[in-house]
């Protein structure tokens, strides 16, 4: 028997009329609504029973790779923020620095960094002479969230080819959500949850702009749990008394947007930095043990990495103008995570720890209540 | 007849039955629950027709003091966070790089932060004899938002007195909210607000501990309104669709927390970027132009001016214990923007402005409702 | 008989022969070298005697403005950096959050904020009609260090009118350097000094391009004074041991460079963090009591305040190009503050204080020594 | 023959009477003055050739465990700071969000981050059941500079066992110096460079605390070099002239800072930022390609990773009184920077590339001039 039952009810948010926000979304409703941004998933799952062998495994990678032409030879502008530093995105220090992205950006379980960075150096080598050559290194960026409650974190199953594959499989089109790549063994709210994407398109004057938020999910306590304002963590909380739950809310998340307005470095960092109220309104406190990190990019400004030409012009939106861009963001932030929890079924990880799936039916329910 | 028609209606969100969150508040539900804590209003309401005379006022100061002992001699621990620095908390810079807040806090209107800091000197210099003496400056700490939709703003109405004013008449107990002091002539959501407090009490371990916030609150549009997470704004909306309104969202907020739990100045720093999360629960995106500015105290360690020894001791929370303050400053933050929402009657400003009360029973049906 | 006897013998850095780095000055060796910057000073020098008076004076305002047009309607791009923020430099929380400065920039004594802040707020309210008016307000940028060793300064001598005066009067061309405008109070090292600025032309590929810096300096003691690297503080401090002195090197500085070269608010910021290393070349520990705060800011990139296109094209050097005006920032920042000690002859000020001028012979002799 | 021919010449800094500001040093004139404070290197050269093979190796890891305790059980304080952020630290995100270290500090080249990591996870889980098991995980804390013109960096030479071979070597005592560890194929000022090493020792009122720095130095261009103030670069650049060097001074500096005053996290984060100052005292300019990162710890105060009781007593210096540890960490900071190059001899790395050792006898001859 598979430790992953897949039932076939499992849906979007949107799927039960939940429309958070005021804009629209793109037709994937996922961060590969923004044109060249493509997502792929490593899931490992292997084992079941109680710890020690160190075989038993609900993890994997997942991989944003964000333009279809080669970001390192042409960087995306970026840029971060930390709501909560208990944790770690290799390579933030470099991208706040710069304000730029040049390798693809990968999620995975918080032992796993290492691993996925071996596989980023790798992969990035095999493709680029230039590194170690002349005069050119390239640091990883690689996101983690602790999946220990139903992954025994130790066995170290993410090894650099399964950083690789997720590179490899990365493909537009409708993203896998909930318990697939990073995502695998994460819980939100204390449900199960993981990958989790929404997508908004805005209108500023004559164009339209599309942002796209991809988050691995896997923080909070149930009684916080908030779905489009409503509490339903505090009516559900009951329901689940008896229920072994995650000790402590150390969960993580770490969140990514996309989008095709064309934006600067530190208007980047402003925008990354409006996601963690989307992660907010689901009911983060932004508990001590959480690493809440936030990371966002353009694809529509670009920097090539050689160029004989010491200038060059970049294309921006206004400042006055942007407003629509957080409110997309805190949006499709909002509902990233409930798609990562509306897709998930429950999963029975290492030492019997269950991870219950949110009750759909059961939401349904309180949200058609006063 | 009074420009500011005081009805008596007025309430709090709690005496709607609007507990926000799982924490009890203190006695008087205000930042004075923390003991030591105080708070002064100078408001300045004059004249009353269209721009020009520079007569009209609607505008003021808000004093908070942080602890009953003198301030400047025994500093208290503090640290502050930007959400959105379209603003201005004078001295802000030295209280990250202290961790120390020595002076008291006042708030007012945009244009008025150097009168304010102007007051602020002449208040300290006159009772410290130490400032400009030996080897002491002092460096004033004033925030702001922008109240000129109601408030002739240029007829620069808030002189250095007031500042004074407002310290001298800092009093404990219940707080005034509504359109007093700094907050007189403030909006949010579209809604005439302006000064709101709350507070929180939470037992760690075998302590408990008081985490007070008061809020001068002006930022957001309608649609964005929050209510315990109910999306009043969205609702209410179409009933406001002919009223006049700001053009932008570009207000601000900022957001004072005291609490006598003993934090060190890195946890009053992450304690205040709790508070944005408690913001954006009400509606904030955080807009580009909106200054949303969070600074957090603790009664608890004090550093005394002057000492013959260079050390000292300072008891701590641990921070894997500090999440239910986390817990608490979100909620009292919610909270304290709410009641600057009950609190407020319409006001008529400069140029015929008019910002309306929030609605409070048609508010209370509303939540009432599925 | 006057306070301030000039001594015509006193000179700039380089006239000693003192070259700091490798590239050239400009044709003022100032931040004027920048087109379209001016400078003006408001010098407040009167009274003399023990304290108590509160009307002995050394002090004044430095005014710089950015730009030859309107900065309130075409901002230019800043960027700020604080190496110790025992000090305040307002408006830097909003030039940080926008990378946009709009105002003229002012510096001042600590006490004198408020006032400066109020002068600024009255000249741009008069010249902008748009301000409180519509959706705008403004932020003044005032940066302060402490001269009350020599300037009695609870007098407060310093009032709006002074910051106005500082702004109307400057002027392209040569800068008055020393114990003038916001420096006439100000010591670096134990020596009397003040304001002062030099200027470099960097080529890079095809453009040449001009970074001036003009400083207010107050901070060191002498045994930490370096000269290009030569401890001439080190040497001569013997000869000065019976000097009174501040007891406390709790002064400050505040160094604003402006360059043409193209730059982006984030390039800007890390420029603005080199010159906090021409600041430590010349002797700063950034002691615990300093204020050392730096500000940058490139007349190339202008932001319409008023346009109906959302969008904008900016230039900008490529990072990789970047690094000759990280030299010109650091060797600039080097020179104006020793030109400030150069030019700057003995003060007597308030209760006997008196502040040494750099013994300039004696510095010659030694600078010619192994 | 050895690609690294070891000269009995080498010296340090002291030697030569170099002896950099006003602070003694330790015993040892090393971080491992501080008590508990232990240093282990892994070195790797092997092979000799032109690029292509992937088997030439100049590289290697040092660790500096910061306790003799266990810190992961007891944690120390710490604090970081980012001069230029174009390279690496893992493990900084949560250090300064905790103002915590609990693991030892590895440094290494760029594409080496990903094995050290997995070598400190393998390492600590080996040693701590509590990880991956109730509720902890562990971010290593990896520092790295780019070694690829003397080291095949593609090679990826080290692996995780050599992490972990240098934490179990780390030990009291003198320190090696220059080409080995993480400073095996590292180059400062075009010359030969690595790992260096300096402290001091400080009087504080009654108590002395000593502050010990390790640098593994990668930064500069040679005209830029100064020993204690002198231009040494600029003088002997000429007779290097037809000497092949790195083309871009992109090189970095991770500097580490070790004290047993009892400090806070954020007095940690303002020591670390002053580290910068000694950096560019030796000649950076923070060049746009150099991630120039600055890390400073406590053994002092401990914070223990289980207790039964939520709140913990410190002790802390004043901030009034801790200028002289800025004093100290810059100092000791230079002085370790030069002591790595005087450490250092001749080594010739891949593809032909030389790098020099510092002429000591030259450099003595020069500092002896005027």
């Amino acid at each position: 028997m598979s430790p992953q039952i897949k039932k076939p009810q499992r849906c979007r948010a949107r799927d039960l009329g939940i429309n958070i926000g005021f804009y629209e979304p793109g037709p994937y409703n996922a961060i590969t609504d923004v044109e060249g941004v493509r997502v792929g998933h490593t899931t490992i799952v292997r084992g079941s029973g109680s710890r020690g062998s160190k075989t038993i495994a609900r993890t994997g990678v997942t991989a944003i790779v964000p333009a279809s032409r080669d970001v390192f030879m042409e960087s995306v502008m970026g840029g971060a923020f930390v709501l909560n530093g208990a944790g770690e995105l290799a390579g933030l220090t470099q991208i706040n620095e710069w304000g730029l992205i040049e390798t693809p950006i990968l999620l995975t379980n918080t032992l796993a960094v290492g691993a996925c960075s071996e596989g980023v150096v790798q992969y990035m080598t095999e493709r680029h002479s230039e590194i170690g050559n002349i005069h050119d290194v390239v640091i990883p960026v690689v996101g983690e969230c602790d999946d220990s409650w139903l992954n025994e974190i130790i066995g170290r199953h993410v090894k650099p080819n399964h950083a690789i594959e997720a590179i490899e499989k990365a493909a537009p089109g409708p993203v896998a959500e909930g318990s697939v790549g990073g995502g695998t063994g994460m819980i939100t709210c204390d449900f199960k949850a993981g990958i989790g994407t929404s997508s908004r398109r805005v209108r500023i004057f004559e164009n339209t702009y599309t942002v796209g938020v991809l988050v691995m999910s896997n923080f909070g306590v149930m009684r916080d749990l908030r779905i489009d304002g409503k509490p339903i963590g505090r009516l559900i909380a009951p329901e689940f008394a008896e229920t072994r739950k995650r000790e402590k809310n150390y969960g993580s998340i770490i969140a990514v947007l996309a989008t095709d307005a064309p934006l600067l470095s530190h208007q980047l960092q402003r925008l990354a930095k409006r996601m963690s109220l989307g992660v907010g309104r689901v009911g983060s406190m932004a508990a001590h043990g959480s690493g809440e990190i936030m990371l966002a990019f353009s694809t529509a400004n670009r920097v090539p990495r050689e160029s004989t030409k010491p200038l060059y012009s970049v294309e921006t939106l206004k400042d006055i103008a942007i407003d629509p861009l957080y409110g997309a963001a805190i949006e499709a932030t909002e509902e990233a995570i409930l798609n990562s929890l509306f897709a998930s079924d429950t999963m029975e990880g290492v030492a019997g720890h269950t991870a219950q799936a949110l009750p759909i039916d059961r939401v349904r329910e309180l949200l058609s209540r006063p």
